[in-house]
């Protein structure tokens, strides 16, 4: 019997001459290549890598040939699906942008010190020289602690001949030392990342020993029954008690988030000592309880920005009641601290050579242009569809969304990945950009973003919604339900690319720079783990540039929290960004909405900008 | 008739030839001229200068002495009574000493302000805009503010045109805004200055707008009841349970005076939002609940020294919960920040060229040489004598305390002075520097502070307790019993003079100098509202200087709580105290034993250091 060897996987299978590739991988215990047209040969979605002794490799259908000679072959490896992954979140970031782990700085942290005893010479006070031990160890004065802990200070120290543990909490000025114990041991404290948007809550558990990410979960935030957008929230935020409800909102939201990571990991919330939060300057007014409408009014200033650091309990966080709570800088009102938070992951803050574009694309989308030496930002109003809201199928990207997708040849066969593995509930960002590459690049959707209908896919069908396309059928779904994408939902994607592509090409032009100008472009948003860079060039969001140009950061703002949840020297570095940084103000700009207009097709009126994307279609649809 | 006019008063009365001029003086209204021996010309207090045209003025006793012509009449001032009054208690201090009435800058205050509004180019958030001004008035930053606060500024920066009024606090970090209102007026704020001293608390309440005094009360530490001094109380306080009996004891001592304060004046507690505490270091320890046996046990390190800034709720007090308390800084166990606040009352801090000694005496004794360049401290275990404990019919220089006393030539007559004019109670500690110097002057009590039987002295009695000078009789004092000395307190005095001169000495001679070398002295303590020199001269506690060299001053560590409770150039000053001050320790000297006894007689073992007094006890005793 003919061997075929499987690769990347190292596996052997003896099979009868004349089995299908496909069959003998299954008996190789190799189930993930997928048929998704049945075995037909039809949608050319199970592709493999065929070689044999003496031959070139060959690249056939697994469903359609079969094995006649020893053979190795090589199947897709499982993430191999997506095109192109470039980033994935920040727990794969690349190391020279984390923090060192061997010398963190958490806002929170316990720090063995020992406290020499005073001398006849030399008797300085208990409290000066535990002092004079923390400034030597490298913690920022002057130092504060609470009349209940000077209580203990005299026997602690003399316990253990000086050896201590002390709790410091770092506040806008120096540090607090909230608890000293005998000995150098002490408990485990744990910290929160956490990204507040206005379509999308995150909070991230840390570990504050070592820096470790123990879990990380995400929801709707809850305000968005009160207003999809910043403006509605503004506009509905009008009396105190309305603002209050609103905090109310986004508390419940939070501490639930929380409540699932400690409940899950057998914590407790008592142990959370530090939070650092980003978001934008709206959400977190609204966090706070604070009037936002004259972030709205003319001349859009906000109450706090940035903002002060606070403890747990007056913010209203279900943790240790004096825990830390700091917050992501603004720059104004609609440059918030989920960017700044962002830039944190990016070289924007170290390179003084090259020139980078950030993009965050979340409700509200943030573009900013340059290097540590200077920065331009602008906002545009993306809408949150890539955060699956607004969307009829759409999701977050969480258990149970399309992250990734692919339509066969024959407009019938579909391939998707699932966050988790399970059946879909849904479609997140990055499955919408791949699904609408997709279905562009197929001749399923035509340039203005309509089906079309001439096409003769089976998935495409008229409803009482009007036209979808039907990704997957009820009985493959979570809900029962069919998966589909609507011709409304391709036109709010549309949109959305739209008014992110207009504010990026303007931005350029207002600060003299070609596209070619832009050593490394990064897109942030919690789109999903993977973002396929070729898919959102085909649709036009992003410029049509080299791959290798783009880096997918994920949700950026949440990664930035958590970086400078750790690391002292981050936080000042944010706290530096607002002086380098000039807000520019599209909205007022005449030439953006013929910007935004050109932008409102697929790829873009102009194809002259987009050759790899003109290419691309004549060959998928010359050899479909 | 011949008429009489009376100096200083300017008054004239015409009195019929042959009338006593005591008589006169009570006819013209002036009846401050008591007979003490009832007009019997055998006690000498009712000497007046007399002056008729063409003579040379003459002295006479008014009770002996009758009217012929046309006089002049010089009486007696009612307050030079006091020989040499060298100061009095700060409200008397000379304006270069108090801070600068017209830019105070108190722990709390409100300041009014005017933030102006954003622009579209300058759109800094209602925060900032607010720190900026902070800043441009001279706050300290950084600065700082709850969540409250910031929940109510944009509506109250948008009001009134930017027209505020916000509350101040100052903290061991910045600046805490503590209160914001629309408008410039604000509410009145108060302030305290306290000293808690081993026997005697002090409060004072003083209006934070403008530094008026309101008012000033005193009682005994409550803590006299679980031991009189330092020693003593550390010994009681070995377990935490009494170390919270004191807390609450020297509590309940402050908190009861605060009561009497805010009653007396109308006054809210909640409307105290300041407090300046000075108070030797192990005060402080037993009122923050502080283990204070480490002050006592070698290398005697006091758990926090200086004390962080805290607020009114952990310290304590019954006045605003959040009120800022800030305490004056000691140098180590045994200098303690009743000391450096009360050298913010001398040119200590400002003078570079002379040099200065300071003599703090109340239970403890604490003496301090030099200048504004260098500093040597010391300390003696002076006892509460002076404080009016420990003495039997002593007192605190309250109401009812008789504070100045004079004999008459016929060792019976006696007139006294009490503090608020009513019947005496008691006598303080001016009043026993006074007494006992009168007794040794008149030759009632020998050079070993024992009384002389054989003067004849029909108010130096035997009784149940031993021989003791009656100063009053029952029938004339508010207890109806009678106000005695006794042969005891006598040695209690004089152990109490000898330690403090015992001390001064060996500090001089520590670095090199002679008492001629000393610019200024500087007397500080409770004794009451004046201490006469001349007498502390007389019995050995002061050096023999000219009088013009003393400078009483009260109080001076209430005085200078007051004076850092209004001022931040006289708290940073008090903070850099610490760097120039050196202490010796005096207990462990060889040569102090010797000293002190050498100082336990009146004035001195060697009477050629007190050359005036020899030259008064002979001129008095010749002329008696």
């Amino acid at each position: 019997m003919p061997s075929v060897h499987f690769l990347p996987d190292g596996v052997t299978a003896e099979v009868p001459a004349g089995t299908l590739i496909h069959e003998a991988a299954v008996r190789a215990g190799l189930t993930r290549l997928e048929l998704p047209c049945g075995g037909q040969g039809s949608c050319g979605l199970c592709l493999v890598e065929v070689s044999a002794a003496g031959r070139e490799p060959v690249t056939v259908m697994a469903c359609q040939t079969k094995v006649r000679e020893d053979i190795t072959v090589r199947l897709p490896e499982a993430q191999s699906l997506a095109m192109q992954v470039v980033g994935d979140s920040h727990f794969l970031l690349s190391e020279d942008t984390l923090p060192d782990r061997a010398s963190l700085s958490p806002l929170f942290s316990y720090m063995p010190l020992t406290v020499p005893p005073a001398s006849i010479e030399e008797h300085y006070s208990d409290w000066l020289r535990l002092e004079r031990e923390l400034t030597r160890a490298g913690a920022p004065a002057p130092f504060s602690a609470d009349l209940a802990l000077l209580g203990r200070l005299a026997s602690v120290l003399r316990e253990q001949d000086g050896r201590i543990a002390v709790a410091l909490q770092e506040s806008d000025a120096g540090t607090r030392v909230a608890e000293v114990f005998a000995g150098h041991a002490a408990p485990r404290a744990f910290g929160l990342a956490i990204d507040i948007g206005t379509t999308t809550v995150a909070v991230q558990l840390v570990d504050l020993d070592g820096g470790a990410v123990i879990d990380t979960t995400t929801s709707y935030n809850l305000q968005i029954r009160r207003g999809a957008d910043i403006i509605s929230r503004i506009d509905y935020a009008r009396t105190a008690e309305r603002q209050q409800e609103l905090r109310a909102l986004v508390l419940e939201t939070i501490n639930g988030l929380v409540g699932e990571l400690t409940g899950g990991h057998g914590i407790a919330g008592d142990a959370i000592r530090a939070a650092f939060i980003a978001g934008n300057t709206t959400m977190i007014h609204l966090l706070l309880g604070l009037e936002p409408r004259y972030i709205r009014e003319a001349p859009y200033v906000p109450t706090v920005n940035p903002v002060p650091s606070l403890d747990a309990e007056s913010v209203g966080l279900s943790i240790h009641p004096r825990a830390a709570v700091s917050f992501a800088p603004g720059v104004g009102s609609y440059v918030g601290g989920d960017i700044t938070s962002g830039l944190l992951t990016t070289d924007f803050l170290t390179n003084h050579d090259d020139v980078f574009l950030f993009m965050d694309i979340g409700t509200n989308g943030e573009i900013v242009i340059g290097n540590a030496d200077w920065m331009v930002a602008c906002a545009c109003s993306a809408g949150p569809a890539f955060e699956g809201s607004g969307i009829k199928c759409g999701m977050r990207a969480s258990r149970g969304a399309i992250e990734q997708v692919e339509i066969g040849r024959d407009l019938a066969g579909i391939r998707y990945k699932v966050v988790g593995g399970s059946k879909p509930a849904g479609i997140c960002g990055s499955g919408l950009i791949s699904l609408l590459g997709e279905l562009f690049l197929r001749g399923l959707v035509d340039q203005a973003g309509r089906f079309n209908l001439e096409s003769g896919s089976p998935r495409l069908v008229e409803t009482e919604q009007g036209r979808v396309f039907v990704i997957e059928r009820g009985e493959n779904t979570l809900s029962g339900e069919d998966l589909v994408i609507t011709e409304a939902d391709i036109e709010n994607l549309v949109r959305t690319k739209g008014a992110i592509y207009a504010a990026c090409s303007l931005i350029l032009e207002n600060v003299g720079l070609e596209w070619n100008a832009i050593s490394r472009v990064y897109i942030a948003g919690g789109f999903g783990r993977y973002i396929n860079v070729s898919d959102a060039v085909l649709i036009g969001m992003l410029p049509d540039l080299a791959p290798a140009r783009f880096r997918y950061i994920g949700n950026s703002a949440l990664t930035g929290a958590y970086i400078a949840l750790l690391s002292r020297e981050r936080r000042a570095k944010l706290g530096n960004i607002a002086a380098k940084m000039t807000y520019v103000d599209l909205s007022s700009d005449p030439r953006y909405m013929d910007s935004y207009v050109k932008a409102l097709f697929l790829p873009h009126t102009d194809m002259n900008l987009f050759p790899t994307v003109t290419r691309r279609l004549e060959s998928t649809r010359n050899t479909g």
